[in-house]
């Protein structure tokens, strides 16, 4: 799908097509049609970080909870969207053992319970086996920065459907993958971010260690030139 | 539902519950759920208010885009939320003849057209023969004001909704409908407001006659008291 055609979509057709880029998150496409015409699917993607980015901190973990759990009550009762159902089934999420489901029930259960939003992974971009360790690593995280990770895995799932959707090629997947497997604030920002400015999946968050109050839904502008 | 039940509710469980108090919003009540504990049903509904008051204007338009035609595509196709079809069908919207289900067809295509968002009335509040009426008065507004009105009709149907799931007596509603059929800039707001305060509907947009620009997302404190 070319620009053209997606800056000539009607708001109904963008939000049919745009929907749940961000998962159950309707509104999110909806609101950056206010922003069209999009010059190229990295200025697309530019504006949906940027919704999220100027939420309110409320705001970002209702993101979050619209989230669902990897290998939780909606893959068992079969209400999950069509985008998570195939990501959780490629990455082999449908098939777990029971003592591999149980295990991540619980840790998930407890992720839950610390941070008050459900654990959120990209799972295209990690190894199933690692999903586990990788929870229990960020379940002893502090809060601002599980946030600041969680909302960064928002953003990379938030790539790989719009370059499932625009029919962007699959270097770039597999540059986000390597890319995603680095610990986030390790990530050698400013060499990959040269080529791939899109790819800088945490750049919005920068600066947020004192985050805007509950509520005060401060916009970030600085992508707004 | 008493808020003592609202209050022990885990986030999975107030957005199955409150996820659809604002049309395909999810987001807004997985948000709201970060504020509480809530002080009753007003308290609650405030923070409703409160989130989409906080928002960008594109995150305004954004929630408007959220919802259906009145007549539209979603209810021939079936595909409108339980709450809307409820709505739409005890307002008559499901036996309109072929005539009146065309005029409104028309003047819905209108009014997208000329202000990038659907029709949005709190049809329990109102007549349906006066409807199509509506639409085209409201259709002459100007931009700036007809999206506070969609937006205090936005209220208005969270408000209503939330008062179907908490049990409200219809004693209120019936007040709603009367202060609905009032144009939002004449109604005797201080009456009705000090013995209803929720009922102020329109109170959280005083002020907006200049809009904050699209994505300032600037917070009204007014009702944060």
């Amino acid at each position: 799908m070319d620009m053209e055609t997606v800056n000539s979509m009607g708001f109904g057709e963008f939000v049919d097509v745009f929907g749940n880029v961000i998962e159950k998150c309707p509104l999110v496409a909806a609101a950056v049609w206010s922003q069209r015409p999009f010059f190229g699917s990295e200025d697309l993607e530019k504006h949906f970080f940027d919704f999220i980015d100027a939420l309110s901190r409320s705001g970002q973990e209702g993101i979050l909870r619209c989230h669902p759990d990897l290998a939780g009550r909606d893959l068992q009762q079969g209400t999950l969207t069509a985008e998570s159902l195939r990501e959780q089934s490629q990455a082999g999420f449908t098939s777990l053992d029971a003592d591999d489901r149980l295990r991540l029930q619980q840790l998930n259960a407890q992720y839950r319970e610390r941070f008050g939003f459900p654990f959120v992974l990209a799972v295209r971009l990690s190894d199933r086996a690692a999903v586990s360790q990788e929870l229990a690593r960020r379940l002893r995280c502090q809060p601002e920065s599980e946030l600041r990770t969680a909302l960064g895995e928002v953003k990379k799932i938030c790539h790989l459907r719009l370059a499932d959707l625009l029919g962007a090629g699959p270097a770039r997947v597999e540059l986000l993958r390597d890319w995603g497997s680095e610990r986030q604030q390790d990530a050698p920002r400013r060499g990959l971010g040269a080529a791939h400015p899109s790819l800088e999946v945490g750049s919005g968050l920068e600066g947020q260690s004192s985050h805007p109050h509950k509520g005060s839904g401060e916009l970030k502008q600085s992508h707004e030139q």
